[in-house]
């Protein structure tokens, strides 16, 4: 295999499958990035079997092939070479060596035969919206999910489609954040509970520009997130999400408008004086 | 006492007695700043018994007074109030009320009868250098120094003046760092060992402008510099520095001259594939 690629596009494309590489893990494929271009593309896949991020990476393929590289090797290299042309060699005995300017590297690789690719989704429902619009969605809502033992459900949203609205639910058990946002075109109904991790891996990688739409899809078990030249899929949190509607009052006696800003100083300053025992106590 | 002061001088007086507070301490009166306006003018103070400063800060006193606070939480206050006039006032049972706008502080403070003020410094030998310099001249140098508990020194920097030229070298027992500076004016011959933490703290809030200039005061056991309306006063290291003119040899075979940026990139690249155990033999 014999590839050639500008450092921003390189970069870019490592950045986003990276995304997927899980911080430990017992499998070493696990933590590496798949380069296939025998299909006439230049794909990179990871897969942390949970999550999995396949994109397509602008670049020449000078002699088509396919190599699993450690992501954190990779990532750390394609970093500190000059912005250049990047190119990336490799023998059959998956050595890979990568040259910019005077620099080269000499890494080795795996065949990938037991890389375990994305699976294939049914893409049975969909909805359309702005990737600004769903990072705006989760950013406003995955601080109320928690990692949680007893109950998975705290780790995740949901995601719930009725009537071409979305509405996106996290709670950990003290709080609670809903937002909801009407969707354009077309959606199917839809009721699953999205992992918080995947919701925040995607959310760095989305674009901040409002016209850069995506598609979502729902199959049984998976949620698939289609953008740009990226594929993201997930495995959905199973079980019955909490019944919202039974935990909210809807009839309060109090209600106070306040600005932002000088609400956000007031609590700012009055957590000055906050214990830290006493703040271990708040969450117990 | 009843001080106002603008946030901004306020700010910069803390920042800079801060230096002096020490991470821990068995001694909570080391971990008060030490507020006196009782000579006319409004000095700040903190001391670690190794490392004690001493500011004048701007401000307007309406009733004259003393009292130590804990220097934690005067700080972490002082940040989070909005930019404006703020003003403290204590009472007999030197309780600091601190306001700034809506906001209002109640915190306890100390009579700080048990602070130790800085040691009065015999001014025997001095030197005159721009606070940029100084600050260029430990930087350069700061990396060197090692804590080492069989070795003082090491955690120190060797000051000598002789003829007009200072020298300051560090080293760690792997590697030395010497730099030479011309000083203007007259200057005492002197040799010294300065604490590493002291240099560290003062480059920090030396000035960056290369007119600024500055006095350093020599002791037997003190070094004392003198810039702007700031005192610092440290322990000097007891003890005779190494011998650098035996460690130098001064017939090397091989000279190189790279370019920096060149060198840097390549060393920083080549730095990827060293594993994490091999990093921690060089040390051993």
């Amino acid at each position: 295999m014999k590839l050639v690629f500008s450092k921003s596009e390189l970069s870019k494309g490592v950045n986003i499958v990276s995304k997927a590489i899980p911080t430990r893990t017992s499998m070493p494929i696990l933590e590496c990035i798949m380069i296939d271009s025998t299909e006439g593309q230049i794909k990179f896949t990871a897969n942390d079997m949970e999550l999995g991020i396949e994109t397509i990476v602008e670049g020449d393929i000078l002699e088509k092939g396919k190599i699993a590289i450690d992501a954190k090797i990779f990532s750390d290299i394609v970093r500190k070479l000059p912005d250049n042309d990047i190119t990336i060699q490799t023998d059959d005995n998956y050595n890979a060596l990568i040259t910019c300017e005077n620099s080269k590297f000499n890494i080795s690789g795996k065949s990938g035969d037991d890389f375990s690719f994305l699976p294939v989704i049914e893409k049975q429902k969909s909805i359309r919206l702005s990737q600004f619009a769903l990072r705006e969605l989760v950013n406003q809502t995955i601080f109320c999910t928690a990692p949680n033992d007893n109950n998975k459900m705290m780790a995740g949203e949901l995601f719930e489609v009725i009537d071409s609205e979305l509405k996106v639910v996290a709670l950990d058990g003290h709080r609670i954040a809903i937002r909801k946002k009407k969707l354009e075109g077309r959606a199917d109904d839809v009721k699953v509970v999205v992992p918080g991790k995947t919701l925040n891996e995607i959310s760095k990688i989305l674009s901040t520009d409002a016209d850069d739409m995506m598609n979502i899809y729902f199959s049984n078990n998976h949620i698939l997130f289609e953008f740009d030249q990226t594929i993201v899929v997930s495995r959905l949190i199973e079980g019955e999400y909490f019944k919202i509607s039974q935990m909210l009052s809807s009839d309060y006696e109090t209600r106070i408008t306040a600005n932002k800003k000088e609400m956000l100083g007031s609590i700012d300053r009055a957590t000055l004086l906050i214990k830290e025992s006493d703040k271990k106590a708040d969450y117990s």
